[in-house]
């Protein structure tokens, strides 16, 4: 029987997730539907909640039950809920609220002054806010505190429990593998896959989508899709809500945005009923979060067997890629190219973007690089991973928000994302032997069933490396990603990789 | 200068003002986005959110403040804040959270039951949840407090300051003025003002009411116009959104709805820059709010100089009408029906709706009239007020949600927002004499601009008695309401009234 202080632990907790929850109705809503004359009213109904979650998570109170839970006996979920709650509380409690309302404050400055450097692509214009975060999020780093190195106080909050020097060892092995092998498909003839010309209204294109979604599992009963510039995921427990972007050019171009977000939502919406508003319904980490929108992106929806079955319908909704053959439909939609935009990058390419920015932000944080010198360091790893020179820094170390918004630390998740993706690709296709057939037969809810087994429904039960030796019998392995490229462009090409 | 706590109480106030926006935001969401599966979760929010704002207003801290505040010299804008303040922080701190927490999950399931009784049109399935609803209400007039009667203290919820004995007086002459002439139009033959059939494009419709509430002054850089069942105004500062509901056999239809919620939104959007986030940019009461709304719907929206500008833009979005003559669609727009249901009452019939549930509710919270017998009170007052019967209790006391979810002393308030319409819309008319030859010419600003100065800017500076007196030189009189029907509906019947 649980004490009452459990019992007033657990209140406290489904009251914070709750106003998460809130905030996450807020940016759903302010990224879709508010008018841009409103962010200012906005930034103070955010400012208000988060300053709200902050006050109570850092509470005397809070501390006072965290202490006095961790010398009672608790069950093995009221364990896992003490260990994740401690280290917000923990995290929260150890910087000053005064730093944390200066890094809000420089967030927002920073950020004004990144949209005007990107658009000019004059970086001038942001290095001195960069330098300024660097500074802040070091102390953040100082007063969170860290075993190895600042920077992994910083990667922490987006990745609980990772170490910089395991990501460093993994980034250097996949970087040695992955250059040489993007660099022999990117030497391949391109193939000449054109869309067929038109004008593809978006209604038909989000019934498509919502169609193929839904097969997916997505709950649009809570759910709902709706368009923004950037995609994204968010919402309030299984009221997830995803956004695309619909090119009318071409129909294809939303399916892969559409089957990524609904990849995270699928996680939100996949928690066990009786946890939600606790961390055992809460995602184990960003890169977790990430494998399940990447394997559903690319494993899935890029593949072979899903257009398969997925081809004909597309071909009914818009019939004129009746001219288009499967065959280059297929080509299309994994086309691989030298480009610099990350948000455009092909499967092959994309963790090649991440490590660069790895790098750099690894550099910055050891004090290895100053800011002033990163466009040029930029530009020399990406010609050394890329192959082709930078043209300016608003196609280069402008062209994400990421850092201007004090995220230093959150890119890495990215690519282990993908790699955690790969793996455990692999460990459902050995332990569901015919997932190709039955996704090739239209049935997604094969594969959908062994992640809500081995991923959804352990909530933060694990930290992502135990999660993923769980599911596959082994730790964070970049050989399953590399093997699944060689097989897939090899066999698309013709060529041994 | 201000004293350090006066700058304690603004910060206080500012906070709760945020979070009521966050709820704002929230509830139209809820109303026209979010999915049904999702209402659980969504009442967590709202609990969560209205539990920090109770725990907040109602806290030792901002009695403490108060108390050492009324003991100071303010500004003028001081003192009217903490009037405010102290009203909401008296009321909130004397009913026991119990009692609160009671009346809430009383609402939930009463609403429930109302839902399913109304649709059967089985009293018995309500009477009694509005029985543990009245006992409650009576329970938390008494920790409130009241001059009169219990039935006061629940009426200055909606309307501050308002005596139920002030507005017997103004309902009884009404009434006595208002039935017979009621019956004098009724008993005209109606007119045969066909609107061409046809199937009227939603787009064109939402283009025609959006462009026209531009006209009115509609912010629709910071606010929005969507679709929901129910036309609602709801949202946070000037981040006001109204909604609408069409109807694709007649585009006139949407119209007035839209016209009504603008109105209220021009009154959100319209306080003083600096005073957002205080109780001087807020309105002063629920008739106040009305009176905005209904002027714009009624006053304007169904006036013949209105219709002389827009006609012409109406038949241009929806060239079918260009059968159907001005006059025939000013008739059209301004039919009178004997009809059961409150929100479809034309405006010459709306206040007897009101003054029925008046009548039902106070003698309910007076002890003269059991739960039991409302149902055939209900069908008596309405034959003799209406001068038709009620065929049965769907379409009669059951009709309304408000009863159900515990807004007793609601009703007087739509009554008296009419009343209070008639009187600023003379006293515009008085000191702007063109103003039917502007609003003719397509300037609809003339009016805003005198609604602005006389209404708008004062935010809760008065209360409505005294905002009224201000604004028209003289106090709650239906005189000009009854005098407005007689001059409109004589000229349009062609009678003496």
């Amino acid at each position: 029987m649980a004490s009452a202080e459990y019992r007033e632990l657990l209140e406290r907790v489904r009251e914070l997730s709750t106003l998460e929850q809130v905030a996450g109705i807020l940016t759903w809503d302010e990224r879709t539907y508010m008018q841009p004359g409103s962010a200012p009213d906005r930034a103070k109904h955010n400012a208000a909640i988060s300053g709200i979650m902050h006050e109570r998570l850092a509470s005397k109170e809070m501390g006072r039950l965290i202490r006095s839970l961790k010398k009672q006996e608790l069950s093995a979920d009221g364990a896992v809920i003490l260990r994740a709650v401690e280290r917000k509380w923990r995290i929260a409690s150890s910087i000053p609220g005064d730093l944390v309302k200066e890094v809000s404050r420089t967030q927002s400055l920073a950020t004004n002054a990144w949209v005007k450097a990107r658009a000019e692509s004059r970086f001038e214009l942001l290095g001195p806010w960069l330098e300024k975060m660097i500074g802040l999020k070091l102390e953040v780093a100082e007063h969170a505190g860290y075993e190895d190195r600042p920077y992994d106080a910083l990667l922490d909050e987006f990745e609980p429990y990772a170490k910089s020097r395991d990501i460093d060892a993994v980034f250097a092995r996949l970087k040695h593998k992955l250059i040489p092998l993007a660099a022999r498909i990117l030497d391949e003839p391109g193939f000449d896959a054109l869309v067929p010309k038109g004008k593809y209204p978006v209604a038909a294109q989000r019934g498509f989508v919502a169609g193929l979604i839904t097969d997916m599992g997505f709950n649009m009963d809570r759910g709902r899709i709706d368009v923004s510039a950037h995609p994204f995921t968010s919402g309030a427990c299984r009221d997830v809500r995803i956004t695309v972007r619909y090119d009318e050019a071409d129909p294809s171009y939303a399916v892969f945005p559409a089957m990524h977000e609904a990849g995270h939502a699928l996680y939100e919406q996949g928690f066990p009923e009786k946890y939600y508003g606790t961390p055992l319904a809460e995602a184990v980490s960003m890169s977790i979060h990430e494998s399940q929108s990447r394997l559903w992106e690319n494993m899935v929806g890029r593949s072979r067997p899903f257009w398969s079955f997925y081809y004909p319908k597309f071909r009914q909704a818009f019939p004129a890629f009746k001219k288009m053959p499967a065959a280059s439909f297929y080509r299309h939609v994994n086309a691989v190219r030298r480009s610099h935009i990350r948000t455009d990058a092909d499967e092959v390419t994309y963790n090649l973007h991440i490590m660069l920015r790895y790098d750099v932000e690894r550099a910055l944080f050891d004090g290895e690089l100053k800011v002033s010198e990163m466009p040029s360091y930029w530009n020399e790893l990406f010609e050394k991973y890329l192959g082709i020179p930078v043209p300016d820094d608003a196609r280069g170390c402008l062209q994400d928000i990421h850092w201007a918004a004090g995220s230093f630390g959150y890119f890495p998740t990215y690519a282990l994302g993908n790699i955690y993706a790969a793996q455990l690709w692999d460990a459902a296709k050995r332990q569901v032997p015919d997932l190709d057939e039955r996704i090739g037969a239209g049935d997604l809810n094969a594969l959908l069933a062994w992640l809500r087994r081995n991923v959804h429904r352990h909530g933060k039960r694990y930290d992502a490396s135990g999660l993923i030796k769980k599911a596959t019998g082994e730790g964070l392995n970049e050989d399953h990603f590399i093997g699944y490229l060689k097989e897939k462009y090899g066999a698309l090409y013709g060529i041994s990789l």
